[in-house]
């Protein structure tokens, strides 16, 4: 497999773009970072998400705007703006809550309120209401001009935190 | 560039396990699918999506499930399954404009009720309502097993589709 | 208070219109109706429901279109469909549960479709998913000639039902 | 019918009980005030509401919490959260409008996040987004001790003005 993997890519460069040597460069990155435990996941990696808790209810996620990330017509997709808006909004949840306890997705609203361009997307967000089954989590993400293109809010069920063996 | 990307690559392939060294074929993979224009985007590429006119007013996509859109707890992100649905609902909606026509979403609620685990997840969106202006969809995520994860409605915007120059 | 309240009702009768007089039967019927448990609840008696299960998972509500349901347009309010959605989803859920379990409405999404005109407005709510602490319905209000005004899902969170003591 | 209008509540009088006088009183002064003009629709008379502009961008409606807007469990009813949100968040819409347009609410999200007792209920409205075509708000519902009860985001799509004859 790693030779076939390797003449594939090394054939592809031949006729690459820039942006598509920037694109492998990324991917390839994503994997060695998820490989060298600095990204839990694949998806962390691809985003280059940048972290930062704000206060104690409020939390940032910044993420380059990157190809990878874009629909047909140069636009951040609708799904990756809910994968950032989705990892900052838990990151408040899990914020807020003891060690022990952990929370899932039951469900979330988004409104696409202006199209995903420009050089970053700057997602930030915030505890809204802290019960002992349920928090609720406002999400906006925006531009690196300053607008808004996404504001979300979502439910996060609490659950005891899955202990490891 | 190109020589970075090789070596890095190269010296990586040492230490990785199968499951990267299948991650990284298929990351290289959406790149070239993307340079041929198998795929209109990276993230098509990256989904491996499968798609399907069931009929008039339904559209199905199905996608492997894979690390490379998994959280770290293994199971698949909400953000993907985010993006699967937005993907397949959209696809409706193209289908039931005239070609002069297109859309993009304004709101998207996903309802997230089991864990999205198994090989392959399968997603049926269906046409609601068809407005002059707004249309709006309901789109369902299965696992292999037949297991509904997430149950999504959703509105979209219909604008003059932008002319090629 | 009695006989300000006859005397606020007898000097308006002289004024109001058929439909005032109507409107004014209904309400005062509403309040005779909580008093003689027909209704659990004013808001039973103002809507005038008739309930109806079709089966197992899924609850049917039909009530009349009254000017006391409608906005300034004469087009029955927003808040009015909510409540009637409101209701024939918790309907559903109360269906599908034991006994000694209740639910609670934690959130819920509507799109409206179309305007809520004509002589009835019917809600059918049906469940989408059951589980141990949540479960998800949809819901759909259709006016008399078969157009569908609003589409709504839900979550309700399951709680002991409270003891009567 | 006026007499019999009249003989229903001079019997059911007798009957009734302190709060069910207060309600009758209440229904019949909102049919009252429908009628004077005070009130453009009967649902503005049976909650009370009181409105107030809080600046350019906000909307507040104050109800008082009385048995007409209750469940079974004297609880407000989720459907009268959901009216009175509708009314302030429509309200912010329309005052960022300019007077030859309207709007029409086009999906409404509600989180319900704890009991609404008290009171009464107050409900601020503020402006997120506003679109060429779609204004998208917030709306939040406070109890009289200052605890969130429900935190919605809605979309409203602008129309002309429909021109009186």
């Amino acid at each position: 497999m790693e030779d076939r993997i390797l003449q594939k890519l090394q054939s592809f460069l031949f006729e690459a773009t820039e942006e598509e040597k920037h694109t492998l460069e990324l991917v390839i990155d994503a994997v060695i970072r998820k490989h060298t435990k600095q990204n839990g996941s694949y998806i962390g990696g691809l985003l280059q998400t940048s972290r930062r808790v704000i206060d104690s209810q409020t939390y940032e996620i910044t993420i380059p705007n990157t190809a990878l990330i874009q629909n047909s017509l140069q636009i951040v997709h609708g799904g990756m703006t809910a994968t950032l808006l989705d990892s900052a909004m838990g990151s408040v949840v899990h914020q807020v809550l003891p060690q022990n306890k952990a929370a899932v997705t039951t469900e979330m609203k988004i409104n696409y309120v202006a199209p995903g361009i420009g050089k970053e997307l700057r997602c930030v967000a915030k505890l809204i209401h802290k019960g002992s089954k349920i928090c609720v989590i406002e999400g906006q993400v925006f531009r690196d001009d300053g607008t808004l293109i996404a504001h979300a809010t979502g439910s996060f069920f609490i659950i005891d935190r899955p202990t490891k063996i």
